[in-house]
């Protein structure tokens, strides 16, 4: 029996690969002074209708529940962020600096390389007006990437302004209902042939590909990109003003995140919705936010080698050599895992070099032989990295361990990059 | 809008009481040298008619997706680790042992304390016979209740066996077809009236009634307390032969954790299911597990005050009291997050007054406040908590964080207890 299609499995190699990630979304949040919530998995299939596009709508999992309520399993995050921050805003001093790791899901397609469910950064600021949050949130976005030991010739975060187009759509008395279809081509200019964007466009094809071609200075975007260079972050970030992000509610400033060479989809994306909450009937609220999944971000840093996380390894393997022992070497384990270590044994009597072969497998750092020395309180440890041997008390043996690099408790696989 | 009944918003201090129990979850699992795993959220209904009792098919969530395939909710783990299992075991050097952390979901009917959904915890040894591994898996469970402070007092583990019931069913001459239904009444035998369980028991309740109240010796359940006394357990573990098990999978040992005064449903259960993989159509693989949730564990918690956790704190919020030194304070901070270290500062201009709030509001270990002196190179710094402050030039500012005790990167809020 087989996962379903665009579903995964992690076992526990990518289970660690995955962990990596989304350790280093923690960390790298907590450093920007972002909390974390989380909401349902299922939620009320109209929170969606009132707020994504019907792209969204069109491939959400749905169905009705025992009760028959209508559900739905959620493809993005931020109906739910902005659900519970309308029912509590008032609990929390503005600005909020959130984050999240929500699993999405969308029964998309089937493609090569297209999953129905992936991990999802989402960091967002609300209550906050100042382009100084744009700024901030792009850095952290940048940041990540760079924790990875990513550079400017690796991505480069694409940075436009619906304001831009906006003014441009009332200089051509474009009116309000027409916009979104716009956007949305503007939003595939690059991922359609160029025939069906100028259909799509119309009349406003010649000067929307010269405005994108030739650029325009465009203050709003000039002084986001002036703030990351003051940061020191220039060279991650470009003014480009196919970027419009086809969701319908944002407002002002919007990113994309890509890698130099083009060969993966968005790794990012993100911008300003100052109305959707005021849109779904709370007070109005400015707010900006990204998100970014963990699969794309993952073929890219297999891509460039920039991390190769390994599966949680114990810091001693116990060696029982003879039956005799097991009661003095069970305590062991048990009163070392007391103090904090990560300590594996076997579970049955076996041949010696059975057991150091599963010490191997298992990545040991430390293997003790426990033999007929334990009933005298001593033990040989070897380091298997180093291959070296001592006899020590029984006593001595956590501050050895200690000094080889206890396993601290955490929460996940370290971060390698 | 709310969220679904039975459905959980973790606002961030609900968030870190939920990290705060994960995290604790991980770090035991690794002491005993399990390594983590995951499944999709979302399974092929089938998976659970093979293998699941009638009464989760009739809690789980299930519908026909967009490509009209039955799928479902996970309402629990074992199903999707056996496939997992079967599919790629000869990869991995037995015994594994294995961990996951899943969401879970039933469609409960709707009772005080009864969600819909909850984190659990699944422990599995798989590809070991030996009763070692029985008591190895019970000293997990043990030791994760004892990290946070629970002892003797607060918890036990119920252990029986199947086979002490099976012996006793082969001795009434009741066929194999009617045993599970026997199982059943004596699973509930606690929660329904005493006349319930008689009538579902029959001619059986008589003798049944009297092993549970008087005990008889059984090795197996004898041979698994003793390993745990020797290890130094005894007291958290008792022969209890109305632990059954509602599902209908287990073979040999079955346990349940349960507070001491019988105030909360059952903390954690499991057992031994040897025949599970066969029986799904793979090679016959021992196995040994249990399940442990964060709702139930939670209010065990909150109720003996052994879990206080924070949300994350910055190390440092700067204040800046002239819109002047912004673009310096701005490259500070971003100095100092570069070097690892979780720091926050306005977004906006506003007055010292109202931006030492929010330090204080976002729990900030210290303060440093950006003015004129920046310029020169300086910035005075106050520790919240001793309210010392002092002046340090900006490169030393670092080792002033440092040495008062940096916030590391990890994986969650560290455990406190």
């Amino acid at each position: 029996m087989q996962p379903l299609p665009g579903f995964r499995d992690f076992y526990p190699e990518d289970l660690a690969f995955r962990e990596a990630i989304l350790c280093r979304w923690r960390s790298t949040a907590r450093r920007y002074g972002f909390v974390e919530y989380d909401g349902p998995v299922l939620e009320p299939l109209e929170l969606y209708r009132k707020k994504s596009g019907s792209e969204i709508l069109e491939q959400v999992y749905q169905f009705a529940d025992r009760g028959e309520r209508l559900v739905a399993m959620r493809p993005e995050m931020t109906p739910t962020l902005v659900r519970m921050v309308q029912a509590r805003h008032r609990d929390y001093r503005k600005p909020l600096k959130w984050f999240s790791i929500p699993q999405l899901y969308r029964y998309e397609r089937a493609q090569r390389g297209r999953l129905r469910e992936h991990f999802q950064w989402n960091c967002d600021i609300l209550g906050e007006e100042s382009l100084e949050a744009d700024v901030e949130i792009i850095s952290l976005l940048i940041d990540l990437l760079r924790g990875f030991g990513l550079g400017p010739e690796d991505f480069v975060v694409r940075v436009s302004d619906r304001g831009f187009w906006v003014r441009f759509f009332e200089r051509h008395k474009v009116r309000e209902e027409e916009r979104y279809g716009l956007f949305q081509a503007i939003d595939k200019i690059e991922r359609q042939p160029r025939e069906t964007t100028e259909a799509a466009l119309g009349s406003l094809a010649a000067p929307v590909f010269r405005l994108i071609d030739e650029g325009e200075p465009w203050e709003p975007v000039e002084r986001v990109l002036a703030s990351l260079s003051a940061r020191g972050l220039s060279g991650f970030a470009e003014q480009d003003y196919r970027v419009v992000r086809g969701l319908a509610y944002y407002t002002g400033t919007v990113f994309e995140v890509f890698d130099r060479q083009g060969a993966f989809r968005a790794i990012a994306g993100g911008g300003r919705y100052d109305d959707l909450l005021e849109r779904l009937g709370g007070e109005r609220m400015p707010a900006v936010g990204f998100g970014m999944g963990d699969v794309v971000l993952g073929e890219l840093l297999r891509a460039k080698q920039k991390l190769c996380a390994s599966v949680a390894r114990p810091e001693l393997f116990v060696v029982i050599s003879e039956e005799e022992v097991r009661p003095a070497a069970v305590r062991l384990v048990q009163s070392l895992r007391d103090q904090g270590f990560s300590v594996d044994y076997p579970l049955h009597a076996a041949r010696p070099k059975k057991q150091w072969e599963r010490a191997e497998a298992v990545g040991a750092r430390h293997v003790l032989l426990a033999d007929f020395r334990v009933m005298e309180g001593n033990a040989e440890v070897r380091e298997v990295a180093s291959r070296k041997s001592q006899v020590v008390s029984l006593a001595a043996i956590g501050s050895l361990l200690q000094s080889g690099g206890r396993e601290r408790e955490s929460g996940g696989g370290a971060p390698q990059s």
